[in-house]
Protein backbone atom coordinates (compact mmCIF):
# COMPACT_ATOMS: atom_id res chain seq x y z
CA UNK A 1 0.00 0.00 0.00
CA UNK A 2 3.17 2.28 1.23
CA UNK A 3 4.65 1.56 -2.24
CA UNK A 4 1.28 2.10 -4.39
CA UNK A 5 1.61 5.63 -2.86
CA UNK A 6 4.84 6.47 -3.39
CA UNK A 7 4.53 5.21 -6.91
CA UNK A 8 1.40 7.06 -7.39
CA UNK A 9 3.10 10.58 -6.30
CA UNK A 10 6.46 9.50 -8.02
CA UNK A 11 4.73 9.41 -11.57
CA UNK A 12 1.65 11.14 -12.98
CA UNK A 13 -1.46 9.28 -14.80
CA UNK A 14 0.40 8.60 -17.81
CA UNK A 15 -1.71 8.05 -21.35
CA UNK A 16 -2.73 3.99 -22.49
CA UNK A 17 -0.82 5.12 -25.84
CA UNK A 18 2.22 6.18 -24.11
CA UNK A 19 2.29 3.01 -22.19
CA UNK A 20 2.16 0.97 -25.07
CA UNK A 21 5.00 2.69 -26.53
CA UNK A 22 7.02 2.65 -22.97
CA UNK A 23 6.51 -1.22 -23.54
CA UNK A 24 8.02 -1.25 -26.77
CA UNK A 25 11.27 0.64 -25.59
CA UNK A 26 11.43 -1.77 -22.58
CA UNK A 27 11.90 -4.11 -25.99
CA UNK A 28 13.92 -2.46 -27.50
CA UNK A 29 16.28 -1.26 -24.32
CA UNK A 30 16.80 -4.92 -23.57
CA UNK A 31 17.79 -5.86 -27.23
CA UNK A 32 20.35 -3.35 -27.22
CA UNK A 33 21.37 -4.09 -23.73
CA UNK A 34 21.79 -8.14 -24.60
CA UNK A 35 24.36 -6.02 -27.60
CA UNK A 36 26.11 -4.37 -24.80
CA UNK A 37 25.25 -1.09 -25.84
CA UNK A 38 25.32 1.45 -23.27
CA UNK A 39 24.03 4.35 -24.34
CA UNK A 40 20.56 4.73 -26.48
CA UNK A 41 19.56 7.95 -28.55
CA UNK A 42 16.07 8.78 -28.94
CA UNK A 43 16.27 8.46 -32.84
CA UNK A 44 17.64 5.11 -32.49
CA UNK A 45 14.50 3.96 -29.90
CA UNK A 46 12.57 5.79 -32.08
CA UNK A 47 14.04 3.94 -35.38
CA UNK A 48 13.63 0.79 -33.64
CA UNK A 49 10.24 1.18 -32.58
CA UNK A 50 8.52 2.82 -35.06
CA UNK A 51 7.95 6.27 -33.73
CA UNK A 52 9.82 9.49 -34.34
CA UNK A 53 12.58 11.02 -32.53
CA UNK A 54 10.42 13.88 -30.66
CA UNK A 55 8.09 11.53 -29.62
CA UNK A 56 10.26 9.52 -27.41
CA UNK A 57 11.42 12.43 -25.84
CA UNK A 58 7.87 13.39 -25.44
CA UNK A 59 6.89 10.09 -24.06
CA UNK A 60 10.01 10.42 -21.79
CA UNK A 61 9.23 13.94 -20.48
CA UNK A 62 6.31 12.76 -18.52
CA UNK A 63 8.20 11.11 -16.07
CA UNK A 64 11.21 13.38 -15.99
CA UNK A 65 14.58 13.95 -18.15
CA UNK A 66 17.10 10.52 -18.26
CA UNK A 67 19.17 11.94 -21.22
CA UNK A 68 22.24 13.40 -21.63
CA UNK A 69 22.07 16.35 -24.42
CA UNK A 70 24.34 14.82 -27.11
CA UNK A 71 24.67 11.68 -26.05
CA UNK A 72 21.83 9.64 -25.08
CA UNK A 73 19.74 8.06 -23.00
CA UNK A 74 21.55 5.50 -20.01
CA UNK A 75 20.59 1.94 -21.28
CA UNK A 76 20.37 0.51 -17.82
CA UNK A 77 19.14 3.40 -16.22
CA UNK A 78 16.35 3.91 -18.20
CA UNK A 79 14.90 0.18 -18.68
CA UNK A 80 14.70 0.46 -14.82
CA UNK A 81 13.31 3.04 -14.66
CA UNK A 82 10.31 1.95 -17.50
CA UNK A 83 10.27 -1.53 -15.65
CA UNK A 84 8.74 1.07 -12.51
CA UNK A 85 7.00 2.88 -14.10
CA UNK A 86 4.78 -0.24 -15.71
CA UNK A 87 4.92 -2.17 -12.63
CA UNK A 88 7.26 -4.90 -14.05
CA UNK A 89 9.96 -4.11 -11.41
CA UNK A 90 8.29 -7.26 -9.53
CA UNK A 91 7.65 -10.70 -10.13
CA UNK A 92 4.20 -11.19 -11.61
CA UNK A 93 2.56 -15.28 -11.05
CA UNK A 94 0.82 -16.29 -14.44
CA UNK A 95 -1.90 -19.13 -15.63
CA UNK A 96 -1.77 -20.18 -18.74
CA UNK A 97 -5.20 -21.65 -19.45
CA UNK A 98 -6.06 -24.21 -22.82
CA UNK A 99 -2.75 -25.55 -24.26
CA UNK A 100 -2.96 -25.80 -27.97
CA UNK A 101 -0.32 -23.68 -30.49
CA UNK A 102 -0.70 -20.78 -28.37
CA UNK A 103 -1.24 -21.73 -25.07
CA UNK A 104 2.27 -24.04 -26.26
CA UNK A 105 3.85 -20.74 -27.76
CA UNK A 106 3.36 -18.42 -24.33
CA UNK A 107 4.65 -21.05 -22.45
CA UNK A 108 8.27 -21.60 -24.01
CA UNK A 109 7.86 -17.61 -24.71
CA UNK A 110 11.46 -16.42 -23.28
CA UNK A 111 10.65 -12.50 -22.92
CA UNK A 112 7.90 -13.64 -20.04
CA UNK A 113 10.99 -14.47 -17.87
CA UNK A 114 13.22 -11.46 -18.96
CA UNK A 115 10.54 -9.04 -17.38
CA UNK A 116 9.73 -10.91 -14.69
CA UNK A 117 6.50 -12.50 -15.84
CA UNK A 118 6.66 -16.04 -14.67
CA UNK A 119 4.12 -18.72 -15.91
CA UNK A 120 3.62 -21.13 -12.60
CA UNK A 121 0.55 -22.85 -13.46
CA UNK A 122 -0.95 -24.48 -17.17
CA UNK A 123 -4.34 -26.07 -17.47
CA UNK A 124 -6.11 -27.94 -20.38
CA UNK A 125 -9.13 -29.98 -20.69
CA UNK A 126 -6.90 -33.14 -21.87
CA UNK A 127 -3.88 -32.27 -20.35
CA UNK A 128 -2.42 -36.04 -20.91
CA UNK A 129 -2.46 -35.51 -24.59
CA UNK A 130 -1.12 -32.01 -24.24
CA UNK A 131 1.75 -32.94 -21.95
CA UNK A 132 3.03 -35.75 -24.63
CA UNK A 133 3.58 -32.62 -27.34
CA UNK A 134 5.04 -30.42 -24.56
CA UNK A 135 8.22 -31.58 -22.62
CA UNK A 136 10.24 -28.89 -21.11
CA UNK A 137 10.12 -25.11 -21.07
CA UNK A 138 13.49 -23.43 -19.77
CA UNK A 139 15.11 -26.96 -18.49
CA UNK A 140 12.23 -27.23 -16.17
CA UNK A 141 9.27 -29.80 -16.94
CA UNK A 142 6.04 -28.16 -17.69
CA UNK A 143 3.41 -29.55 -15.48
CA UNK A 144 -0.07 -29.65 -17.16
CA UNK A 145 -2.82 -29.81 -15.10
CA UNK A 146 -6.79 -30.33 -15.23
CA UNK A 147 -8.97 -27.05 -15.90
CA UNK A 148 -11.20 -29.09 -12.98
CA UNK A 149 -7.91 -27.77 -10.70
CA UNK A 150 -7.89 -23.75 -11.72
CA UNK A 151 -9.85 -22.45 -8.53
CA UNK A 152 -7.85 -23.99 -6.29
CA UNK A 153 -4.05 -23.86 -7.49
CA UNK A 154 -5.14 -19.97 -8.60
CA UNK A 155 -5.16 -19.81 -4.55
CA UNK A 156 -2.64 -21.97 -3.63
CA UNK A 157 0.24 -20.88 -6.04
CA UNK A 158 -1.02 -17.06 -5.35
CA UNK A 159 -1.41 -16.61 -9.23
CA UNK A 160 -2.38 -12.95 -9.96
CA UNK A 161 -2.67 -13.07 -14.00
CA UNK A 162 -4.74 -15.32 -15.79
CA UNK A 163 -4.02 -15.92 -19.62
CA UNK A 164 -6.83 -17.49 -21.96
CA UNK A 165 -5.58 -19.78 -25.18
CA UNK A 166 -8.72 -21.95 -25.15
CA UNK A 167 -10.23 -22.24 -28.58
CA UNK A 168 -12.79 -19.77 -29.14
CA UNK A 169 -15.87 -21.87 -27.71
CA UNK A 170 -14.51 -22.34 -24.11
CA UNK A 171 -13.01 -19.21 -23.55
CA UNK A 172 -16.25 -17.38 -22.11
CA UNK A 173 -16.50 -20.23 -19.74
CA UNK A 174 -12.81 -19.79 -18.79
CA UNK A 175 -13.46 -16.24 -17.85
CA UNK A 176 -16.35 -16.80 -15.64
CA UNK A 177 -14.06 -19.50 -13.98
CA UNK A 178 -11.17 -17.21 -13.42
CA UNK A 179 -14.09 -14.54 -12.00
CA UNK A 180 -14.47 -16.55 -9.25
CA UNK A 181 -10.87 -16.66 -7.66
CA UNK A 182 -8.46 -14.70 -6.46
CA UNK A 183 -6.93 -13.57 -9.85
CA UNK A 184 -6.59 -9.54 -10.41
CA UNK A 185 -6.67 -9.66 -13.74
CA UNK A 186 -6.91 -11.77 -17.63
CA UNK A 187 -5.35 -12.00 -20.96
CA UNK A 188 -7.50 -13.41 -23.57
CA UNK A 189 -5.82 -14.70 -26.75
CA UNK A 190 -9.02 -16.56 -28.37
CA UNK A 191 -10.51 -15.18 -31.18
CA UNK A 192 -13.32 -13.87 -29.71
CA UNK A 193 -14.04 -11.05 -27.03
CA UNK A 194 -14.99 -12.71 -23.45
CA UNK A 195 -16.05 -10.87 -20.43
CA UNK A 196 -15.02 -11.05 -17.00
CA UNK A 197 -17.16 -10.88 -13.92
CA UNK A 198 -17.13 -8.32 -10.75
CA UNK A 199 -14.52 -5.91 -11.82
CA UNK A 200 -11.61 -8.30 -12.45
CA UNK A 201 -9.62 -6.05 -15.17
CA UNK A 202 -10.34 -8.28 -18.92
CA UNK A 203 -8.44 -7.63 -22.06
CA UNK A 204 -9.02 -8.61 -25.31
CA UNK A 205 -5.78 -9.53 -27.70
CA UNK A 206 -6.67 -9.79 -31.03
CA UNK A 207 -3.80 -11.18 -33.77
CA UNK A 208 -6.28 -9.51 -36.61
CA UNK A 209 -5.41 -5.93 -34.46
CA UNK A 210 -1.62 -5.83 -35.47
CA UNK A 211 -2.40 -6.83 -38.75
CA UNK A 212 -5.73 -4.39 -38.79
CA UNK A 213 -3.70 -1.37 -38.24
CA UNK A 214 -0.86 -2.57 -40.77
CA UNK A 215 -3.31 -2.63 -43.40
CA UNK A 216 -4.53 0.70 -42.80
CA UNK A 217 -1.21 2.07 -42.88
CA UNK A 218 -0.64 0.13 -46.04
CA UNK A 219 -4.02 1.50 -47.48
CA UNK A 220 -3.74 5.12 -46.42
CA UNK B 1 -4.86 5.13 -57.47
CA UNK B 2 -8.57 6.23 -58.18
CA UNK B 3 -9.68 4.46 -55.31
CA UNK B 4 -6.73 5.71 -52.77
CA UNK B 5 -7.31 9.04 -53.65
CA UNK B 6 -11.36 8.67 -53.00
CA UNK B 7 -10.64 6.72 -49.92
CA UNK B 8 -9.25 9.66 -48.50
CA UNK B 9 -11.16 12.18 -49.50
CA UNK B 10 -13.97 9.86 -47.81
CA UNK B 11 -12.54 9.61 -44.48
CA UNK B 12 -10.09 11.84 -42.45
CA UNK B 13 -6.61 10.65 -40.62
CA UNK B 14 -7.21 8.90 -38.09
CA UNK B 15 -4.91 8.66 -35.03
CA UNK B 16 -3.15 5.28 -34.16
CA UNK B 17 -5.23 4.43 -31.06
CA UNK B 18 -8.48 5.09 -32.78
CA UNK B 19 -7.19 2.43 -35.53
CA UNK B 20 -6.56 0.47 -32.30
CA UNK B 21 -9.97 0.58 -30.91
CA UNK B 22 -11.99 0.32 -34.62
CA UNK B 23 -10.14 -2.97 -35.11
CA UNK B 24 -11.23 -4.29 -31.22
CA UNK B 25 -14.81 -2.72 -32.42
CA UNK B 26 -14.46 -4.71 -35.39
CA UNK B 27 -14.19 -8.50 -33.52
CA UNK B 28 -17.11 -7.00 -30.93
CA UNK B 29 -19.69 -6.81 -34.03
CA UNK B 30 -18.44 -9.75 -36.01
CA UNK B 31 -19.49 -11.44 -32.33
CA UNK B 32 -22.61 -9.83 -32.04
CA UNK B 33 -23.24 -10.75 -35.95
CA UNK B 34 -22.31 -13.80 -35.21
CA UNK B 35 -25.27 -13.92 -32.29
CA UNK B 36 -27.75 -13.01 -34.53
CA UNK B 37 -27.48 -9.40 -32.92
CA UNK B 38 -28.98 -6.25 -35.09
CA UNK B 39 -28.08 -3.50 -33.41
CA UNK B 40 -25.40 -2.50 -30.74
CA UNK B 41 -25.53 0.47 -28.64
CA UNK B 42 -22.14 2.48 -27.76
CA UNK B 43 -22.78 1.30 -24.18
CA UNK B 44 -22.44 -2.29 -25.06
CA UNK B 45 -19.66 -1.71 -27.99
CA UNK B 46 -17.77 -0.03 -24.89
CA UNK B 47 -17.90 -2.93 -22.37
CA UNK B 48 -16.66 -5.47 -24.88
CA UNK B 49 -14.36 -3.30 -25.78
CA UNK B 50 -13.04 -2.10 -22.50
CA UNK B 51 -13.33 1.66 -23.33
CA UNK B 52 -16.14 4.42 -22.14
CA UNK B 53 -19.23 5.43 -24.29
CA UNK B 54 -18.51 8.31 -24.86
CA UNK B 55 -15.03 7.29 -26.44
CA UNK B 56 -16.60 5.13 -28.71
CA UNK B 57 -19.32 7.37 -30.19
CA UNK B 58 -15.87 10.04 -30.51
CA UNK B 59 -14.35 7.32 -32.73
CA UNK B 60 -17.23 6.92 -34.42
CA UNK B 61 -17.33 10.52 -35.37
CA UNK B 62 -13.83 10.53 -36.87
CA UNK B 63 -15.82 8.88 -39.86
CA UNK B 64 -19.85 10.11 -39.77
CA UNK B 65 -22.78 9.43 -37.54
CA UNK B 66 -23.69 5.71 -38.05
CA UNK B 67 -26.14 5.51 -34.87
CA UNK B 68 -29.73 6.30 -34.74
CA UNK B 69 -30.30 8.09 -31.14
CA UNK B 70 -31.99 6.35 -28.88
CA UNK B 71 -31.20 2.90 -31.13
CA UNK B 72 -27.80 1.93 -31.46
CA UNK B 73 -25.17 1.21 -34.41
CA UNK B 74 -26.42 -1.19 -37.35
CA UNK B 75 -23.77 -4.29 -36.78
CA UNK B 76 -24.09 -4.89 -40.48
CA UNK B 77 -23.57 -1.47 -41.52
CA UNK B 78 -21.41 -0.26 -38.92
CA UNK B 79 -18.67 -3.46 -39.42
CA UNK B 80 -19.19 -2.31 -43.40
CA UNK B 81 -17.60 0.96 -42.61
CA UNK B 82 -14.83 0.03 -40.29
CA UNK B 83 -13.32 -3.00 -42.89
CA UNK B 84 -13.46 0.18 -45.07
CA UNK B 85 -11.71 2.63 -43.23
CA UNK B 86 -9.29 0.07 -42.42
CA UNK B 87 -8.39 -1.41 -45.80
CA UNK B 88 -9.96 -5.07 -44.64
CA UNK B 89 -12.86 -4.63 -47.11
CA UNK B 90 -10.29 -6.63 -49.81
CA UNK B 91 -8.54 -9.59 -49.81
CA UNK B 92 -4.99 -9.31 -48.36
CA UNK B 93 -2.16 -12.14 -48.99
CA UNK B 94 -0.62 -13.50 -46.17
CA UNK B 95 3.07 -15.90 -46.03
CA UNK B 96 4.34 -17.04 -42.68
CA UNK B 97 7.72 -17.18 -41.77
CA UNK B 98 8.66 -20.42 -38.89
CA UNK B 99 6.03 -22.78 -38.36
CA UNK B 100 7.18 -23.46 -34.45
CA UNK B 101 4.14 -23.39 -31.84
CA UNK B 102 3.09 -19.65 -32.99
CA UNK B 103 3.23 -19.97 -36.77
CA UNK B 104 1.03 -22.84 -35.78
CA UNK B 105 -1.27 -20.90 -34.30
CA UNK B 106 -1.40 -18.26 -37.29
CA UNK B 107 -2.30 -20.75 -39.57
CA UNK B 108 -5.52 -22.25 -37.54
CA UNK B 109 -6.45 -18.79 -36.34
CA UNK B 110 -10.10 -18.88 -37.96
CA UNK B 111 -10.57 -15.19 -37.55
CA UNK B 112 -8.06 -14.48 -39.87
CA UNK B 113 -10.11 -15.80 -42.80
CA UNK B 114 -12.89 -13.97 -41.39
CA UNK B 115 -11.12 -10.86 -42.33
CA UNK B 116 -9.99 -11.46 -45.38
CA UNK B 117 -6.08 -12.06 -44.08
CA UNK B 118 -5.73 -15.19 -46.76
CA UNK B 119 -2.10 -17.30 -45.80
CA UNK B 120 -1.28 -18.44 -48.58
CA UNK B 121 2.27 -19.95 -47.79
CA UNK B 122 4.31 -21.37 -44.87
CA UNK B 123 7.79 -21.17 -44.67
CA UNK B 124 9.93 -23.20 -42.71
CA UNK B 125 13.60 -24.19 -42.52
CA UNK B 126 12.47 -27.93 -41.79
CA UNK B 127 9.43 -28.12 -43.81
CA UNK B 128 9.24 -31.87 -43.27
CA UNK B 129 9.39 -32.43 -39.94
CA UNK B 130 7.17 -29.27 -39.82
CA UNK B 131 4.20 -31.23 -41.91
CA UNK B 132 4.56 -34.23 -38.98
CA UNK B 133 2.94 -31.55 -36.71
CA UNK B 134 0.49 -29.67 -38.77
CA UNK B 135 -2.22 -31.94 -41.02
CA UNK B 136 -4.95 -29.29 -42.12
CA UNK B 137 -6.41 -25.89 -42.02
CA UNK B 138 -9.31 -25.17 -42.50
CA UNK B 139 -10.02 -28.53 -44.21
CA UNK B 140 -7.45 -27.59 -46.71
CA UNK B 141 -3.84 -29.07 -46.20
CA UNK B 142 -1.47 -26.38 -45.17
CA UNK B 143 2.09 -26.86 -47.99
CA UNK B 144 4.94 -25.95 -46.06
CA UNK B 145 8.00 -24.51 -48.23
CA UNK B 146 11.45 -24.58 -47.66
CA UNK B 147 12.68 -21.00 -46.81
CA UNK B 148 15.01 -21.13 -49.61
CA UNK B 149 11.95 -20.36 -51.74
CA UNK B 150 10.50 -17.70 -50.34
CA UNK B 151 11.48 -15.01 -52.70
CA UNK B 152 10.19 -16.86 -55.58
CA UNK B 153 6.88 -18.03 -54.15
CA UNK B 154 6.24 -13.92 -52.35
CA UNK B 155 6.47 -12.79 -56.31
CA UNK B 156 4.67 -16.08 -57.64
CA UNK B 157 1.67 -16.05 -55.35
CA UNK B 158 1.18 -11.93 -54.81
CA UNK B 159 1.75 -12.12 -51.42
CA UNK B 160 1.74 -8.57 -49.74
CA UNK B 161 2.43 -9.27 -46.05
CA UNK B 162 5.15 -11.26 -44.36
CA UNK B 163 4.50 -12.32 -40.94
CA UNK B 164 7.59 -13.72 -39.38
CA UNK B 165 7.12 -16.25 -36.40
CA UNK B 166 10.89 -17.63 -36.18
CA UNK B 167 13.08 -17.98 -33.33
CA UNK B 168 14.27 -14.87 -32.27
CA UNK B 169 18.16 -15.81 -33.85
CA UNK B 170 16.65 -16.07 -36.72
CA UNK B 171 14.43 -13.37 -36.70
CA UNK B 172 16.50 -10.61 -38.51
CA UNK B 173 17.34 -12.53 -40.93
CA UNK B 174 14.40 -13.53 -42.22
CA UNK B 175 13.76 -9.67 -42.27
CA UNK B 176 16.27 -8.99 -44.42
CA UNK B 177 15.13 -11.67 -47.06
CA UNK B 178 11.87 -10.14 -46.99
CA UNK B 179 12.84 -6.41 -47.39
CA UNK B 180 14.72 -8.08 -50.69
CA UNK B 181 11.52 -8.85 -52.13
CA UNK B 182 7.74 -7.26 -53.67
CA UNK B 183 6.07 -7.56 -49.78
CA UNK B 184 4.31 -4.64 -48.98
CA UNK B 185 4.35 -4.86 -44.81
CA UNK B 186 6.04 -7.03 -42.54
CA UNK B 187 4.65 -8.27 -38.85
CA UNK B 188 7.36 -9.77 -36.59
CA UNK B 189 6.37 -12.02 -33.82
CA UNK B 190 9.30 -13.08 -32.46
CA UNK B 191 10.49 -11.58 -29.01
CA UNK B 192 12.81 -9.29 -30.18
CA UNK B 193 12.84 -5.92 -32.34
CA UNK B 194 13.86 -6.74 -35.97
CA UNK B 195 14.27 -3.98 -38.65
CA UNK B 196 13.33 -3.70 -42.31
CA UNK B 197 14.87 -1.62 -45.47
CA UNK B 198 13.63 -0.01 -48.18
CA UNK B 199 11.23 1.32 -46.30
CA UNK B 200 8.91 -1.38 -45.73
CA UNK B 201 7.07 -0.73 -43.45
CA UNK B 202 7.64 -3.47 -40.26
CA UNK B 203 5.84 -3.37 -36.87
CA UNK B 204 7.47 -5.47 -33.92
CA UNK B 205 4.52 -7.15 -32.14
CA UNK B 206 5.46 -8.87 -28.18
CA UNK B 207 3.37 -10.09 -26.12
CA UNK B 208 4.55 -8.96 -23.13
CA UNK B 209 3.11 -5.34 -24.32
CA UNK B 210 0.10 -6.55 -23.50
CA UNK B 211 0.68 -7.63 -20.16
CA UNK B 212 2.65 -4.95 -19.64
CA UNK B 213 -0.49 -2.85 -20.32
CA UNK B 214 -2.57 -4.88 -17.43
CA UNK B 215 -0.07 -5.08 -15.03
CA UNK B 216 0.74 -0.79 -15.26
CA UNK B 217 -3.18 -0.38 -15.21
CA UNK B 218 -3.27 -3.65 -11.72
CA UNK B 219 -0.48 -1.45 -10.26
CA UNK B 220 -1.31 2.14 -10.65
Amino acid sequence: MNEKVHKMSKYPKIPGATIRRLSNYLKALEDLESKNEKVASSALLAEICNVNAAQVRKDFAYFGEFGIRGMGYNVKELKFHIKEILGVNREWRIAVIGIGNMGSALLVYKDFLKQNYKIVAAFDIDPVSVIGRISERMGKPVEILHVDMLKEVIKARNIEIGIITTPPGAAQQIADLLSETEIKGILNFAPLPVRSHGNIPLRNIFFTAALDNLVYYLSN
